[in-house]
């Protein structure tokens, strides 16, 4: 039981995650802030796969990998927080899609703009080369992970 | 509502985020082919945070930025599983230590190897020296996000 543990030793999963988890709390963060303090982190996998026009909860739920259910409960609670609305499938009138209201529509924009002002704070301390080639570096794993085997696929 | 949405532009948080979801999905996967199909990747901040002589539930969910009671919930799956065990803390007779029992030992173990493996096989791909820059860039990105303003600790 001498092991010393994932967090500690920095594998390539940390380095990956901890960065990734600042982001979203600085962004929910600021987000609360600018009034929208009734959506949590969690609510990104709602807003991350949703698209202009709207989109089905089965589409929402195989996107973020999730169960239908887990985003159902997700899709709920920002419909009852007034953020999405559902409407009839134009391609198909007894499936429903979910859309964002006027008001989901703003927190979007607002998470946007957080996610690219935070970015932005990074790329000024880390230098704009160095941000740039980490951009690269972390596009060509993009590519790379695509083909890893063992069902590695994020999707 | 013409805008486009943050996984189909390449955010930092999604370059982030989408080799990270790659690599659980693949360790995850490989641990069941293994024997350990009732471990989950949601487990992984149970696995992520047990210091080797055993660590408090109120530690294990502040190190996981988690409520006590979803900590609890985890812990609890596990526990079930045979993965954990609960003994008295050597510092504090009336609090309890969660523990890994052997087989959450075993686990661990398979774990860390997988981790090591799923990396092993990405930098074959990406070219060891690439491998090598983007760790070295993703440490130091860590160090500046831990300075960024408004909040933005990972723990």
């Amino acid at each position: 039981m001498a092991k010393t543990f994932p967090d500690r030793q920095r594998t390539l999963g940390s380095l990956l995650r901890l960065p990734y988890q600042a982001l979203q709390s600085a962004v929910y963060g600021a987000l609360a802030e600018r009034g929208f303090d009734d959506i949590r982190a969690a609510h990104s996998a709602v807003f991350r796969h949703i698209d202009a026009d709207g989109t089905r909860l089965t589409v929402l739920a195989e996107r973020a990998g999730m169960t239908k259910q887990s985003m159902a409960y997700l899709v709920d609670a920002l419909a009852q927080a007034g953020y999405l609305t559902a409407a009839a499938d134009p391609q198909d009138g007894r499936a429903r899609r979910v859309l964002l209201t006027r008001r989901g529509d703003q927190a979007m924009t607002a998470l946007l703009e957080l996610s690219a002002d935070f970015e932005h704070r990074l790329a000024e301390r880390l230098g704009t080369a160095r941000m740039a080639r980490l951009r690269t570096l972390l596009e060509a794993l993009a590519d790379v992970v695509e083909i890893a085997p063992d069902g590695a696929n994020a999707t």
